[in-house]
């Protein structure tokens, strides 16, 4: 019997993956980038077992049985065991192929919220098969195949995804490219909008961008592709006033080839663009303060969360404002409503209250999250940590809550 | 003395106008088409007198007196007394270029609406001006110095403005290519929708689309010539169903560039959103019916408010699925929420009402304004009519409060 236990990372796009040339290997149009989010925060979490004892593989997802059937779990499990197969195999360790799995994932955050849980699980899931197999090598593309932004949260810090130019897709790799405090004390708040709106899912909705927009033609021939480069200039200067207009930009980018798909696909709610709007009020002030470096950027995914990147200078600012022009319904604590990395509150100045305008009204966001950038996935080596008993590979009673 | 009283319609666009490539003559990107509206329900109303006993040109908005400096009326008067002094003019006529000028204007639907009243405002302006001063040939490039659509209002039916290649802008004129009954008892819908967002005004707007947007340059160069051609295609074979979709995907492209630009011009609500998104699933069970000449299309200009073309078969059931969809507020009664056209309430089948969703609000649309397609500018020639008074040269105290 051999069992390992991972944490794996959420990642926000900052050059947006929108869009698909093979459907089923998950190769994208275009090359993204995106930062890995702490695990403090919001992470999934695999405990991966294997042994001769198994009479068949299990799965479960937050407490759930799940089928394995799944094609893109499939996917995965099957390029693993390839890998796995390919590698000399010492002495009896060949057999362990053989054996069945018991799979159990979870995220320490909620799936519904529309927070790129599919991207931190997969990568758990891959990065904790790699351990139980001793798989060497890149897992990124692995991961790809089983969400296409989950190759992004195989490592941490700054992680730029190449769409890679081969049809078999194994040049389809994330690779790190900037540590996790390239951008020293960064924040990041994520701000969970309230929304009722039946939303298309992701793959839908690029699929249809691809087949309908004309627009999405130039994203892809020419617009991303010379953003991709002055991001990557803005990266390796760390120039932030510039790593925040291309990150809002290319938000903004992605949401119009989405309104030019044809029906519309439209993720941005009032709200959505309430947030956007308040951003570009404050940073306007610190232009005009000469403070560019204290700038903060919007980026939006197939959804109406607002990710905000936000300078740990003014990050208790930032917090206090969206607190004042986004306030927490009424039967919400400041504690329940503001989540994640503890921040004191401050004074807003009548120059920030202004910006709120008139029509303030609680309850248009659920919740904050304030988190930072962090690492790519973990091994958990304490046993207490797993989520499968090791004595029986079933679920333990606390994990089927979570 | 010599005085004119006219009115002029509103005109909704199919293809848009979005950017200008001269800001001074207004003169557009790309060639644009729209429908002229009825004015049974929705017209600006001018009256000119000239006369040689006024002491200065006045001029009166809507029962307010305004200032004639605005630089785009000048514009306009400019051009028409520079037509009117190369007419080959007999005996006194002459003088009546030296005559001072009043002018008084009002609409006939809420200016604050957005609802396209300087277009009207700007057909009728320059059209009363043209009847005054006895100027023939066209007007329309006249009224493109007020406002860009405005030309647009100067012809009945279904007009195209023609974006012309000279610099001085002479060829940059509309031109009507159908007549009103092009396609029979067309009807149109406006949405009105509630709305408290700050809006950026049209001129600012497409400016900054121009200038940061780079799917506008996509737009300008590429998609927006090829869904001309398609366009004035499906209306020369009166083909409806394409005519819908070519409609519906200008206003998205619009909108998506306006998404693109930096910061962002948005429009649309989620109200907005929420009426295209009935208009699609209306048109999916039409298509499942094989009724594809029954389908509607919307439309939506600088502002949340939706225009519904609707074939005249169907409106009664559209009107009936809007009501549905989008309730009045309680204090209103369905003859104030519906205005214009009667059209007697038809029972929804379930098919229809199931498409409304779930969350059905009251007070989303302020109300419906139901009209047609209709002719270009008249000559009023009723005295009673008139908005100054014959003897003083004054607004008359009824239209003060229009």
């Amino acid at each position: 019997m051999k069992t390992v236990t991972c944490t794996a990372p959420v990642n926000i796009a900052v050059i947006k993956y929108w869009g698909k040339r093979d459907e089923k290997l998950i190769l994208p149009l275009n090359d993204s980038i995106s930062f890995t989010l702490s695990q403090d925060d919001m992470c999934a979490k695999t405990t991966v077992t294997i042994s001769p004892k198994f009479t068949e593989d299990k799965f479960w997802l937050n407490g759930k049985e799940e089928s394995l059937e799944n094609p893109r779990i499939q996917n995965c499990l099957k390029e693993i065991r390839r890998r796995a197969s390919k590698r000399k195999l010492e002495g009896s360790a060949e057999d362990i192929l053989n054996w069945h799995i018991h799979i159990c994932s979870a995220n320490n955050f909620p799936t519904a919220a529309g927070l790129a849980s599919s991207a931190a699980g997969y990568a758990c899931l891959v990065y904790a098969l790699g351990q139980v197999y001793g798989i060497e090598g890149d897992l990124s593309s692995i991961a790809r195949q089983g969400s296409g932004s989950a190759c992004r949260s195989i490592y941490g810090g700054l992680v730029r995804w190449h769409k890679g130019e081969l049809e078999d897709g194994t040049d389809s790799i994330a690779r790190p490219i900037a540590p996790a405090d390239h951008f020293p004390n960064l924040r990041v708040i994520i701000c969970v909008a309230n929304s009722e709106r039946k939303k298309t899912g992701s793959t839908d909705g690029m699929r249809q961008t691809v087949q309908t927009s004309k627009l999405m033609q130039h994203r892809i021939k020419e617009s991303v592709v010379s953003r991709m480069e002055s991001m990557i200039k803005a990266i390796k200067d760390k120039n932030w006033p510039a790593f925040c207009d291309l990150t809002m930009a290319d938000s903004n980018e992605m949401h119009a080839v989405c309104q030019d798909t044809f029906p519309p696909c439209v993720y941005m709610t009032d709200t959505s663009h309430a947030v956007a709007n308040l951003v570009h009020q404050y940073n306007d002030l610190k232009i005009s303060q000469r403070d560019i470096n204290h700038k903060v950027c919007y980026t939006f995914d197939a959804g109406p969360n607002a990710c905000l990147f936000v300078p740990g200078a003014v990050v208790e600012e930032v917090l206090a404002l969206l607190l004042f022009a986004f306030p927490p319904s009424s039967s919400q604590s400041p504690a329940e409503y503001v989540r994640g990395i503890q921040a004191h509150p401050v004074t807003l100045s009548k120059e920030l209250t202004s910006m709120a305008g008139e029509d303030i009204e609680s309850g248009k966001l659920m919740y904050l999250i304030h988190t930072k950038v962090g690492d790519g996935p973990r091994v958990i080596p304490d046993a207490d940590e797993s989520l499968l008993d090791a004595t029986t590979g079933l679920p333990k009673p606390a994990s089927g809550a979570a």
